[in-house]
């Protein structure tokens, strides 16, 4: 036979793993709606113009465009060099460009401030590498219509408070904002034209250190002196003290001079976030006047949410107050938060062990099927059963047994017709 | 601004249809698991070769196309007639055939007899009119590796107790079988060439009566003799007695000298499906000679749920005991009903007013987020609230409150800073 794997880059999912995604989605989903957000959805297709409309960055050149329904070979044959000639409609890339289009068709049914809860599947067509996929979920909340950071403070408690519940306390969102980003590169020296370039750069400072991001600005032809000033800036001495989030470690982490409201700005986030969590003690946010956050359209705060159990992020978001009005035709401002589904879902699986059952029924072919619901639903609903899988009884019973613990089952229980439900003993599958 | 509506035939869902839509999901998803069934994804693109490999019938002219990456303009030019040049992938049109895929990749780590649930959407690029969506939900539970009618009964009585615990009681499965449709032209007259014509025309038979079929026929050109044998048959006299599900039914309804096989399949379909519902009295089956269904993949047993309240049918489906081994090199029967989720979920919208309440939160500015936070769990958790909305006062009020009337909320509360969870009465919006 043919290859029969799923297209490059994505994925089946086999019942033990649906029924993970599915549990934690529904912990993400309960969260999100507990602080007062409300999910909508749109279709995952949009008109490829909007989805090539300069706003999703790198993300724009990753894109599934779908062809052209009627096209005839002579309109290929005479201009296809445009790919908008081909395509009329693509997948979406990320949950954002089509929220900023739901709010524009939609903005008259929704409240003033409105708190949109979206999860569903996007498409890239990255290249292929461990933990890339082509197809993966995404879980957005987002205010519109808020310019505060009240807005801001919102979602970083929500998001916070969602990763609790999985079970992944002690996260901590890293904060900066893209004016603090774009004044500290003019004080130093850099010019307008040459801050997309070196803000590329630094968003490897993590990785290349210092050094590195001195060297690579100069391959890239930056201003020598503004080099020298931003390369003898992250090679000062500091101490090692620890402060908490607040306008001191703000302002000692950025070069001096900074403008009062900025500082003001993220100060304030601290305090919003603090008043929203008025038990939790200090703030779990730091300021990194080095993060930068891909994606062109952030305008004001950005935010990428830690955790100690791993060196990556697990999501991130920001204002984005231009892009609805590229759709709507006057500003509304706007901030989100995304929370990286997929590699939250790997954590919860590696984190945790299913203190929950999946049982195996093991069961005569004579057990008619009522009896068997009756089993089935008597173990979800009273047994604490995640999931409970029917299987008629075969000579091999310890293979059939072996399988189903392979399977990621943790019991078995033997049913005979005229059983009473409740009443079989589940024995752990070793 | 330029249009901003979604993409033709494609819906937004706002808060109150995106609730709905879940509920709904929620319980065909419980229901669908009590019965024994697991939920698997697959992704939502597959190969174009396997969405076009005959098996998906009409819907596979329907299907929408994404255009291969890295295309060149040159290549185009020079053959361009073959869309799979253009090509490599597309978006699925149903769930039976990545099933049939999904299972040919996985089958060494599922159980023996799988019973699978799929929910999630495909997309068809349907002529734009009501009621047709060029993206739409479904909600598939099949049976692979059971060619017995235990696994038909199992897929009816699990969808019947689906349709149950929506609120739609009263349905009934309209039931056929390929084979007796065959044997039945066969018994006219009719040639093997003539078949799938006669089926198309058949299949109106609701729509155009016994002389609209039969005038339909001869214009085909199809056998006279036979076009005159079947019109005789359908228009003979037949008592108004109702006939239970059974041999007597079934007979009665076919040509004098069906085989004694098919009509006892027929009846052990009911008798099954019996032994599944002890309690519940005689089967809420019907068959139906003529049942037809489009899909050339059907190999046997083919069903379709009709509801009292409704001309159209809810649901449907059928045997494929050939499709799986177009993909894996070796036969293994399947069988499967979808839920025509969208349909569904139109009906439970129209027969049920939501008793649970949708309540707007009005708070003054200054009450802290956890505090709105509190509120919202205690409604959703103890009030039996099913949305909740936060809105910040306003100094026209009522305009506020009928804005959130026309969105479907049901009560309102106000919130002052210090107020205790579950203290604040919610009063109805009317």
């Amino acid at each position: 036979m043919a290859n029969v794997n799923p297209p490059r880059g994505m994925r089946d999912f086999l019942p033990a793993d649906k029924a993970r995604r599915e549990r934690v989605l529904a912990v993400i989903r309960d969260r999100y709606r507990a602080h007062g957000f409300d999910e909508i959805e749109t279709p995952v297709v949009e008109e490829y113009d909007r989805l090539h409309a300069g706003i999703g960055g790198d993300n724009e050149k990753l894109s599934f465009n779908i062809l052209r329904r009627g096209l005839d070979a002579e309109a290929i044959r005479s201009g296809a060099e445009d790919p908008a000639v081909l395509s009329d409609l693509g997948l979406r890339y990320d949950l954002t460009v089509p929220l900023a289009r739901f709010y524009a068709t939609n903005h008259g049914r929704l409240p003033a401030v409105f708190r949109s809860i979206q999860i569903g599947p996007v498409w890239r067509a990255e290249r292929p590498q461990k933990g890339r996929y082509r197809q993966f979920v995404q879980c957005d909340i987002d205010i519109i219509g808020d310019g505060t950071s009240r807005a801001e403070a919102e979602l970083i408690v929500a998001s916070l408070d969602t990763i609790d519940a999985l079970g992944l306390a002690g996260g901590i969102v890293r904060v900066n904002d893209r004016r603090a980003l774009e004044w500290m590169l003019d004080s130093f020296g850099f010019t307008d034209e040459e801050r997309p370039g070196v803000l590329i750069t630094i968003d490897k400072l993590d990785k290349i250190g210092p050094d590195g991001v001195a060297a690579e600005l100069r391959e890239r032809g930056a201003t020598a002196s503004a080099v020298d000033a931003f390369a003898a800036f992250l090679l000062r001495p500091q101490t090692m003290e620890h402060d908490p989030y607040g306008e001191r470690q703000i302002r000692t982490a950025l070069p001096e001079g900074a403008p009062d409201e900025l500082v003001a700005h993220l100060v304030g986030l601290g305090e919003a976030v603090v008043a929203a969590r008025p038990d939790a003690g200090e703030p779990p946010l730091q300021y990194d006047p080095f993060l930068v956050r891909g994606m062109g359209y952030y305008t004001g705060t950005i935010f990428e949410l830690a955790h100690p159990s791993v060196s990556y992020s697990l999501g991130g978001g920001g204002r984005y107050d231009g892009m609805i009005g590229r759709f709507l035709g006057r500003q509304v401002p706007a901030v989100g938060f995304s929370i990286g589904f997929e590699r939250i879902v790997d954590l919860v699986a590696a984190q945790q062990t299913d203190a929950a059952q999946a049982v195996v029924l093991v069961h005569d072919a004579d057990v008619p099927v009522a009896e068997l619901v009756a089993h089935k639903t008597t173990l979800l609903r009273d047994g604490g059963a995640v999931r409970v899988r029917l299987e008629r009884r075969t000579k091999n019973l310890k293979a059939l047994l072996e399988r189903a613990a392979a399977d990621g089952y943790t019991g078995f229980a033997s049913v005979r017709a005229g059983d009473a439900p409740g009443a079989t003993e589940v024995r752990p599958l070793s």
